[in-house]
């Protein structure tokens, strides 16, 4: 990358933090350290943690390659990957001006599930790039994160890495949705007193969210759902589908809904909202009665929650300022920390479905239109995510240890 | 690495850490973790650190690129890079059995130098995938340590990356080592009443470390420097020499010396170790009066410091149990350090040179025959070689902060 920084000293006064922003004051220096876990006194701890020790730990490990998840950081680390090309609602503004974000995600790893997470920006797009290269960083890590990854080249790319390598290798922009939306939904069936089986829904976004939320539904036995892309409704019928959207219509849309998102909500029961588009309240108001509104985009909902609540029984977004807050950071955490700790050799679709049940799990005795889903900070939620990730784990016969 | 870990919990007591040893007990778990620097008490805190606070920091940077050095832990963050091909004296144990030598390091670095650095283990050994690799995932480091590589490929993997990316690319086996041991001969040649220029030395070994210290010492004035491989001397005259080792007798051997090591260790003033072999009193006891050992062979020095000690005034190894420790610990620490604190582009030979000067003028009031060099916790090593490797790199127009 020859020429990516000027070689000048930033202009004075020219920071986004002289104005005061606390945004740029909080991250000045960035948001993350690595610390030694032993101690560096003197020649005898030198001698133990280094050399001339450390190289019987070396010989162990190249006799035994399972004695890495015993010594060495391995079992605990998950390598947080991006190629900078979908960051957050930014779109692809490349790896360096991603770090924060891997930063930031890094950080909610160990708050939140103890987890050591390392950023990786990686400055490359090929999907055969990609793949390769993480395939051969791998070793150093128990678990690789894939981040803002673009679709539809992030579901080739995961399900490559899974096929590679024997650790767990989770797309949270994906499954992380998927498990929060799913324990969401279940909770908002409660409390309106019906089944998921009873339930029709519609997506709008066709992305990673939306593909990775239509599947996990339909595993949960949802009882249809429908994708919307720009387009309009995915249907098998339909001559522009790439290879992820065919078999999206294979799995969904047993109704059979053709055309717009608007004329797929009449009499739906769930509208699931992961695009940047709105949605017409002439259109939210011909949804079922009792129905369930998650507007995930962010920062502007596709349906604004005072509008949703006209028409909805439960209203949930992706915002931290209205109730019922689907956030990832419900999900990773835990599910890295329950796959770490038994050793999984990948995190399976039970795993996943075992988060979201322990996600909803831990506000059923206090529901609510007001409260299908915990708030991030609830202390109940990782510990319970983690325990039941490495339950099912062991169910399914990936763990290994 | 499919099958890398056999599915198996690890077998009960077969553990080698069962036996007691403190080596493996210290290991357990791993030496390195990763810690957030700001806080996440709560929802204000998490809109600061991630969304939706985060986006204006990526923005910022998308269109500022060096912001990345304000704003993330890209400014004090250093990849340790290793594929596992030349571990200690272990060779090539691949790149997860290295991982425990890459983790010492990372605490090396934060312990002495306060920089934060990841191992990155590379399951790929080819000089093209490598480079490509290395390459990719520079974005997140500020900074690119590599380790353990073996030579001759290590030499062309440096450089190349040194072409092709605008930060710090420094291989410790090579220049690490080196700067350590000019420290050393230095000051040995001081403590002997001469300088440089009346030395002459032989080096024992023409891999990373021998070709990088024979370089060195040519920067720094030595009267005359040669350099023994398994075959002998390497001169102008052999058929067998690899580019590395004719760039290397060009260089070096003005005398035009050539034939067995102990033939060329007759009146030599210098001897420098960094192979694997022995070298027989008979020969030792063939070089100059006052003559200067420093036998560098781990665990075992080429020549034992008691023999040494009949025949030299300076008598130097790489062990702890002896006087005058060549450890590479004295250098990389503050050379990273300095190169960081500036935003170097690169390492510079002056920048090495400086780094040796300062680590030698540590000890230059305190100077004997069995002090030539700083022990490793020596408090004032990392300042001092900070500070110089900073203003070399202003001296060298590479700073850029």
């Amino acid at each position: 990358m020859p020429g990516q920084f000027p070689s000048s000293q930033p202009a004075p006064g020219g920071s986004p933090e002289s104005a005061g922003n606390p945004v740029f004051a909080l991250h000045r220096g960035g948001k993350l350290a690595v610390a030694a876990t032993v101690p560096l006194r003197d020649r005898d701890d030198l001698s133990l943690a280094y050399t001339p020790g450390v190289a019987e730990v070396c010989t162990a490990i190249a006799e035994r390659p399972e004695l890495a998840l015993d010594y060495t950081w391995k079992s605990n680390t998950v390598a947080v990957v991006t190629d900078g090309t979908a960051v957050l609602g930014l779109g692809d503004i490349g790896p360096l001006a991603a770090l924060p974000v891997m930063e930031g995600k890094a950080i909610l790893f160990k708050h939140f599930g103890g987890v050591d997470a390392v950023p990786i920006c990686l400055d490359c797009t090929d999907v055969d790039e990609l793949v390769e290269t993480i395939a051969r960083l791998a070793p150093a890590f128990g678990g690789i994160n894939l981040e803002d990854i673009s679709a539809p080249r992030c579901f080739e790319i995961e399900a490559r890495l899974r096929d590679r390598l024997d650790i767990p290798v989770f797309h949270d922009d994906q499954h992380g949705t998927a498990i929060v939306l799913l324990a969401a939904l279940r909770n908002a069936a409660t409390v309106t007193g019906r089944t998921l089986a009873q339930l029709r829904a519609v997506i709008s976004g066709a992305g990673a969210a939306g593909v990775a939320i239509a599947k996990i539904l339909v595993q949960a036995g949802i009882g249809d759902v429908a994708v919307a892309d720009s387009k309009g409704i995915v249907d098998a019928g339909r001559e522009d589908l790439n290879p992820v959207k065919r078999e999206l219509a294979a799995l969904t849309n047993r109704a059979g809904l053709s055309g717009s998102l608007e004329s797929a909500l009449a009499g739906a029961d769930v509208f699931i909202g992961v695009s940047a588009g709105t949605v017409p309240e002439s259109a939210v108001a011909t949804m079922a009665r009792d129905c369930i509104i998650t507007a995930m985009a962010n920062p502007n909902p596709e349906i604004h929650p005072d509008v949703a609540r006209k028409y909805a029984a439960v209203v949930a977004t992706g915002r931290s300022d209205f109730p019922n807050q689907v956030n990832n950071v419900l999900a990773f955490p835990g599910v890295f920390a329950g796959a770490l700790s038994v050793r999984a050799a990948q995190i399976t679709e039970s795993m996943k479905l075992a988060a979201a049940d322990a996600l909803a799990a831990v506000v059923a005795d206090e529901l609510s239109p007001e409260c299908v889903i915990p708030s991030p900070f609830d202390p109940r939620v990782a510990p319970a995510v983690t325990a039941a990730v490495a339950q099912a784990a062991r169910e399914a016969g990936v763990a290994r240890g």
